[in-house]
């Protein structure tokens, strides 16, 4: 997908408009005014496209983008099946989803479907395919969309049924599947694969095998929903490339096999902004971008985000002056190739009505949110350079969902919580207050292009994972493995003869207890005075019992029974080495031990210079150059004279100082 | 309805102690001895009346209602729809309820059954035929108490197949429904009114305008269930007047529509006393006395009140010695023509069986509860002269349940909560601690002869209130517009061009954006200096940004970045004056921006002097003169010779001093 | 059942490891060296046992427990009741329970069987009854323990009916059953036993005497279902004895019916260490041990406890050193004759695989938990002696599970919380620290043997309560009756006339009111000064207010309008004192004022000198004398010599100090 200029505008719905032609063609104006290029059309359209089953409307569509495309205006074109329409719902109820615990959903809401059911696939292929042969050669039409953020699953018999099938094949024989889940706990040996049921409320929920097994099949009958979505789309011969929209931190899928069947990744992104410290936010939401540009390692689509506030979250803080571009230029500076908005114009009525957008109610263009939005336009039209240009990292944080499944669904050590999430945030941004690009991967994908890799809570091994880490430190690689490790295989079964599993030799160390700590308890973890370290971090929710091998010790414990003995180790294996750290210590502490180790695994930071509290930096590299971007997210005016800053200044006025949430972006 | 003696009695159930003839001896003694007039018999005895199908036993209360009267005191005789008895259950299921997730409900509870169920209407039809016919012209019955606490919503199929009908009837055609719920958004679109369903946890919850005409069919469906029962026991030509009991601050139902067809206003009390200040639990409650009051601008009754404790509240705290007096002469004071209690006598078992009540398990006289009753019934016996006065008030709250069943169930700007309701009963404590009368109304009712009208958080505008206001001020009114006014017509649709709608000339400004703030944040407002104003006040949850054009600032925000924009607003239009006031403030801001308002708007207090701290006054004019309440809610004794008090002292003994909970009448 | 060796072992599922047969193996050599001479087999091993309808695979079972016993290994053989295989599922669903709610569930979990269905009665009697022919006489079995952990109720259709059938057996008419029930109320008269159903969510939860009826159901299906398991494993004439295994605190059964059916009493304890002082959790358990054992009065098995940290609790703490061998001393102090574990080998896999176990999934004897029990196992078989000797205890402690389902199904006076289990432990702990034996028992128990017996909370007056208490105190006893005492029947149903029902004139008094404080606020008692007691306690949740007769005052509440009156009284009555304690004292007050009623009541510690804190002592006597048990609950050393401790060490090294959780033994 080459495109020309960065992508700006966002999801439009101009069929909640066809009754205003005035506002419709106001709207052209506005993003004319606005710099828009590109709008998202037909989420959630079908009932506008197709109002009784077999009949289709398409004109106003065809309308309105031809008009957009004459005033310059883009059109991403998205399949309808994020909400079907009544009439389908009413005369095939199949269509409609089953909760887990088997209830039949009514219509309603979005998403509420079956992937499953024949039905709906048919229906969805033939308006696809009419789509498809109507626009999928429109000069207009840039990139197919398909559906909308899919997720959630559906229990109902025709589920059940592919659940069975698609296990038989993955097991082959069902004492295959009773092994692996280990089912005679409890007495739940299978005599057949028809007797399995997906997991229950009303039924089985502690058969983690199981648990697991089902979101495996649900992301596998997602993705092939989708695939049939694109084949169809594509049966006229349309070469439209295709993406889907993701969604932050989305625990119902496996996106690296949703990426594999799309050309380009999107995703939409709503961070809390103003809750806590923005820069907080910042590296959250990086580390997103990241994970999302890991899928395909190429520049991906912000798809959705919020041009003010959105409706659905507790609290609908407004955002500060700047706050807007820097969010904006956030996904930029981490490899996308657009700043699209949910939405265009603000819905007059229904669930997201007050979910802000680039035109609100009111419907003037001299508001605060437009203006910034016209600016920004403004500046990315300057930028075409950066389209196209590749983030080069060194270092690769391991956030794996298949762990995540397992850790948050194993019961024990700790029920109250894990902290999967914030414990890969905290590696995350110790990494990135260095200077640095970093990677975000799962455990399938190769190690070996990276100096150093990270791994917190690795509880589950995958994918040959333990061979990798054993390949990787002996060729070198410096790697560093969290508590609460190595701990199960993909089954969520626990490895026997210790752990972590097969890598007590790499680590010099084996894990012989974890002592889960209570909200109110912490322990702390003391640098080794040997080694003229007399730093003392705080530490809490878990804590590893190490027994050393030929691993050194760099911090041990100091309270509990087992003060003084080992907390985080390191531990030399052929020309690598490999760091266990075996307690969820606080920021800092990750701060300071990967500030050294980057210097161990000789990492160069993107700039030189101590970097200011606040101050995000990140670079692209393109045909043409070097982007360097450096992000402001402290609401009052930095100086950041002491940073070694050569090069051209793209967008900005200074090089020693950067306004409240201002971004400036150099290219050297 | 014309009393000669305050009511004094309330809820009585001597079905429960058809077995224990002495005991119902024992309670006819009891009841003189606390000059008790009035009991209320029948809620909840239709499995005593009509024990099976169509065998009516109406002996027994016949009996006992012949030998109160005899003893003097009167019966308010119920229909006992309140519960029906297992055997309609069992033969007929439709009658019981069916929850919005559609599952119908097993017999239990009370309340549990349908208002559309022919069979339901048929049932309550003849009961009530019957019980006309027998006590329709009982010179023993003054009153008929229709069913109990009217409530809850049905999701039955006959239920659904009603509320079709009752749209087709409100919109007439399809597209109608379409456009006004904008059911485009997320592909809702409706072919017909057979397609539609009630809003459902399982269904669809997100339409905000089917959720609210779902809510406007449940009052309809419940009001015309009343009608059908009030005809049943007319039928006979029954002469004695209708009322059926409201609840406090119950969100269930307009009762401006179950008010008008009944012909008296009666609601049961159960304030939370001690659990904080109780002079926040009487301002609190006042508001609801005004407002059942001002359904219908008469006296009222008050039909249940609590003499001891509750047993379903989270803890049964006692109330002081007084309180019982304090709480009683205060529904007086507001309007009310009685004193009734729920229950006479404690029933043994069940659900309520530790509910206070005039006479407990004890079974004896001589309790702390019981003398405080008889000393209230001497006192309120020499009060007739209260009875048929009126309230009169010159400023008016506007509190209107479907704005709030809008506010409520719109989605953003703070889904933590908006609190509507906390909103008025700030702005009701405000102007009451003045030493004013205030009505409290709904939109559907006049303002021209008030002064001064207050409007907090008008989210919806309906029933022409704009230009109910726009007239008002014109014609020299003070009108006050909370933040968050004026956004979304009767369907829940926003308003386009700019908020608060059709009023932006009137108060000289738009709001531009509106700021949630989280929990633990908050903003401050700022006297505008210039005009000698230098307080400042707290304010939270939401701020509104407003753009002034001919409106003037009194107050400025004094944080975020719209720090030094205008927070509250003045605006003279007309004859008359509109405020805005653009954020929460705390309490203190409303007690003084009310104090200065009220002299702005030239209304005078009922007594002169400054009204201490935790002291209610109130008044009644009657044929005969005019009774001023003043209340004490502090658990001491409070001086109060500050005020000028003339006229006589009818009830209590000191015009310089009030003891704790102490209430003194004076008449003029 | 006479026994050579404390039983040491625990749970085995060696169906687990069938393919790892070097497991199974090296687990005889492990529990050699641990001196485990128990294993408990067979629980949820139906699906083993019998993988398809009518087949038996029992050879697996046979050759590990003949294995076993070579070894010197005993075998508790489970009935595989506590889950059910698949195959019984699908092919009769009506084994699967159905919930309050009507849903009836899918296979999953365990204990999800319906008691009364025919079919499962017959499947478990058929597979009990091979069982029984082929273990029931085999000389390793040493007992039979009937499925696991009984619990759960089922509402299906034959539920239904036996449960009305019950209720007819019990009241014999319906009117009977109104009766008790209060039906009247709400107009809930049946007018048959088929119209009865059973409590639910979905229709009646609010009639107390059915709620009521309901439980005790429940318990007798359950235990009559648990009859039925017997007779099937005895029908062979198998003189194996039964136990099965109750659970801590368990509130769904009542176990004195339960334990009338069992030869031995067996429970499973599973404390949350750490996570307050380690010695109120051991006063909390220890009650669970006493009340275990006073079931029947006799020595009782630890069945099930923790060698590690659990995996089910909310945060797994691990235990420190010396913590597990405590814990299991703790039971045998309190009357155990076992110390076994749940489990021994961890399992691999599903919901209990990180549940701590004698062989964790490392596999090796090098652990400090296998090293810490193997210790044990040494000390355990040190002291046979113990084996059979009694605890003798003068005070009893009255906790009864009926008062407690009433008292926390009845609605009134503090709905946030009661605290049943929080008062009989504060009255527990208070004996306990003045270092007596405690009796826990029921009311349906004998009184006559003790000199003090306390019952907080006594709401319901059962099984002859009040003419117990009232012959106890006139012979001569001291009684402590708890606040909210004596209110309602066996069904419920309140008492009229006056509180405490029956012993106004044994107590000297009446309770009035009952004021309930909330959770942010509190009285105070102080001593009555004339008494030359000037101590002050703090006191909240519930203050009774008492008119007193002869009854004297010794503690006077501090605040509130009843400031003044008695809180704590005292009454000779007859030979003896009764005591009343009107409102919930803190700790402190129940430590000081039970020290003084022991001596007053003439109660002798069981060693004179001041106990330090944290420390427990208790006593059992045998044929060879008696056995003093000191356990420190400290986490450090505490010194002891203030105690005179005559006799023979039999497990410690020194009578003057207790090392951090060290038991000491002495023999008398």
């Amino acid at each position: 997908m080459k495109l020309k200029k960065i992508l700006h505008g966002g999801d439009y719905n101009p069929e909640q408009w066809l009754d205003y032609p005035e506002i419709l063609e106001k709207d052209i104006t506005y993003f004319q005014l606005a710099k828009i290029n590109t709008v998202t059309i037909g989420m959630f359209s079908w009932s506008t496209l197709e109002p009784t089953e077999g009949v289709f409307q398409f004109e106003w569509l065809e309308e309105i983008i031809n008009r957009l495309y004459a005033a310059g205006i883009s059109t991403i074109l998205a399949s309808p099946s994020g909400a079907r329409p009544k009439w389908m719902a009413d005369r095939y109820p199949e269509v409609l989803r089953v909760r887990e615990d088997r209830t039949r959903l009514l219509f309603g809401g979005r998403h509420n479907h079956c992937y499953t059911s024949p039905i709906y696939r048919e229906k969805i292929e033939i308006i696809n395919r009419v789509l498809g042969e109507r626009f999928g050669h429109h000069p207009a039409v840039i990139l197919w969309h398909i559906s909308n953020e899919y997720g959630g699953d559906c229990h109902c018999p025709l589920c059940q049924e592919a659940f069975q099938a698609w296990l038989k094949n993955r097991y082959g024989c069902i004492e295959h599947v009773n092994r692996s889940w280990n089912t005679t706990f409890w007495s739940h040996t299978y005599q057949s694969f028809e007797q399995i049921e997906s997991p229950s409320s009303i039924g089985e929920t502690l058969v983690h095998g199981l648990t697991l097994d089902w979101k495996r099949f649900v992301t596998d009958q997602t993705v092939d929903f989708c695939a049939w979505e694109i084949k169809a789309l594509k049966a006229s011969g349309s070469a439209i490339p295709t993406t889907t929209n993701l969604m932050y931190d989305f625990v119902g899928l496996n996106y690296d096999k949703m990426a594999s069947i799309i050309d380009i990744v999107s995703w939409d992104t709503y961070p809390v902004w103003h809750k806590r410290e923005d820069i907080k936010v910042a590296w959250d939401n990086g580390m997103q971008h990241d994970y999302m540009r890991c899928l395909k390692h190429k520049p991906f689509l912000l798809m959705e985000s919020c041009p003010s506030s959105t409706n659905w979250q507790a609290v609908s803080r407004l955002k500060r002056p700047g706050l807007l571009k820097a969010q904006s230029w956030q996904a930029v500076a981490h490899g996308s190739e657009s700043v699209l908005y949910f939405q265009m114009r603000q819905s007059r009525g229904s669930s997201e009505k007050f979910h802000g957008a680039v035109v609100d109610h009111y419907g003037g263009c001299d508001t605060r949110v437009f203006r910034e939005i016209a600016q920004l336009g403004g500046e990315l039209e300057n930028l075409p350079g950066i389209l196209g240009s590749e983030t080069r990292a060194k270092v690769a944080l391991i956030y794996d969902i298949e762990n995540r499944w397992a850790v948050e669904g194993a019961q024990g050590p700790r029920n109250e919580g894990l902290y999967y999430h914030r414990a890969a945030v905290k590696s995350y941004q110790a990494l990135r207050k260095q200077g640095i690009n970093v990677d975000v991967i799962s455990m399938v994908q190769d190690l070996s292009k990276y100096k150093l890799v990270v791994a917190p809570m690795l509880y589950m091994f995958r994918a040959g994972i333990e061979e990798k880490i054993r390949t990787f430190v002996k060729g070198g690689g410096h790697f560093v493995l969290g508590y609460w490790s190595g701990i199960v295989d993909e089954n969520d079964s626990c490895f026997l003869g210790g752990t972590p599993y097969k890598l007590m030799d790499v680590f010099g160390l084996r894990r012989t207890e974890t002592d889960g700590l209570y909200a109110h308890e912490s322990n702390s973890i003391h640098g080794v005075a040997d080694l003229g370290d007399a730093s003392v971090y705080k530490t809490d929710t878990l804590c590893d019992l190490l027994d050393l091998n030929t691993a050194e010790a760099l911090y041990c414990y100091g309270e509990e029974f087992y003060q003084g003995t080992a907390a985080v180790t390191k531990n030399r294996f052929g020309s690598g080495v490999a760091y266990y750290i075996g307690s969820d210590a606080m920021q800092a502490f990750y701060d300071d031990f990967y500030g050294e180790l980057l210097h161990a695994a000789d990492v160069e930071p993107l700039v030189t210079g101590e970097i200011p509290k606040g101050i995000a930096i990140n670079s692209r590299e393109g045909a043409d150059g070097m982007y360097l971007f450096l992000q402001n997210y402290n609401n009052e005016v930095v100086d950041i004279s002491a940073l070694e800053l050569t090069g051209t200044l793209m967008q900005g006025e200074n090089k020693n100082r950067l306004d409240a949430y201002e971004t400036l972006i150099i290219k050297k």
